[in-house]
């Protein structure tokens, strides 16, 4: 499958790697066909990795990853254009955090709002699904670093785009049990929130390396 | 120890219950001391129990509980009395839920701040701790109910009133190794947030009696 993954740092890189490994083809967009990160990474991924504009990845993307900044997200979909990522899936791993104060950030959107509200009212033509937000890059795509059961939450209005991202999360090692549904879009407010708590462990554990488990009596 | 419960809810009620049965002296506090609750829960408390006005409970109690609503909480400490409450541990287990709107609720504060701050801004010589809020009123007095590993966080600034807290939490059943003292009282600010996600999965599971683990790589 050809995908389109919007941004460069850590988690765009990691996603993006992923992808290749599995067998896809992978379009790395940023606001400039010269970024650095985004060349750089073209060049190690070989034949099936290049780089371009956040509108040439959302054109050549079947299926599109938002791992732009929470800032970012907006400028870089409109960027992308509402045409070329109409109609097709965008799965949100983005967080809407403040740093601008320093540690830990404040959300710049939470409780009766989301950035992937936000995404899914500005581009009411795209699939928005909302997961991977709440682990480190790492973990994202080699859940087995964690012991353990532990779980993922996955949000979006669409069931068909849901399903699609579902088995690309057990293709990167997710376990079908370990992945919650919660429900329409909506429901990403809580996975979202969630990262205020994640950052305090994050900083308590001093280890990004971790996740949590859901247990039910 | 001497314990004043303010709250007569079900929260208020099943902790009042365990720290009986622990052998503790308790007085349930609410508005009046004519609260049908209260009375209620005072007669079959036995010669432990009791009931009273908040400030009644909160004279009483060597440490006080909050197990007021969200909106309840400020004007319920108010109407203990700063002085009654000074120099005194407070076990803030409430969360400001807005259900205003329905199910499911937003918070009334939340993101650069918290209702256990806004507790402890108003009451600077009352030691607040937030902890228990992240699960329902059966998981905080009964941990076995829900299988496997699960967690508890503990936040506030003062130290010595953390420590109290962590040995009552261990009578009530919490492994020393389930309670993670995330830091001062801001870091509430994430289990309260996590309210959100909490109470979704809650809808999803259809059943309030669950926790979260932690699993770290």
């Amino acid at each position: 499958m050809r995908f389109g993954v919007l941004g460069t740092g850590r988690v765009g890189q990691t996603l993006a790697t992923k992808l290749v490994e599995l067998g896809h083809e992978v379009m790395m967009g940023s606001r400039s066909r010269d970024n650095e990160n985004a060349v750089a990474w073209a060049a190690s991924a070989g034949d099936a990795g290049s780089n371009g504009t956040f509108a040439d990845a959302a054109a050549f993307g079947e299926v599109l990853v938002n791992a732009v900044s929470g800032d970012g997200t907006l400028p870089a979909l409109e960027a992308a254009t509402a045409d070329a990522i109409a109609g097709k899936v965008l799965i949100d791993v983005a967080n809407p955090l403040d740093f601008s104060r320093g540690m830990p950030p404040s959300l710049t959107v939470s409780n009766e709002d989301s950035l992937a509200e936000q995404i899914q009212r500005a581009f009411p033509a795209t699939k928005v699904v909302k997961t991977l937000n709440t682990v480190s890059a790492p973990v994202m795509v080699a859940p087995e670093i964690v012991p353990g059961e532990h779980v993922l939450f996955v949000s979006g209005d669409a069931a068909d785009a849901k399903n699609i991202v579902v088995e690309l999360l057990q293709s990167f090692g997710w376990p079908a049990g370990s992945i919650i549904d919660l429900g329409d879009i909506t429901t990403a407010r809580g996975p979202e929130m969630f990262l205020s708590l994640w950052v305090r462990l994050m900083l308590k554990q001093g280890t990004p390396i971790f996740n949590i488990g859901v247990q039910t009596g």
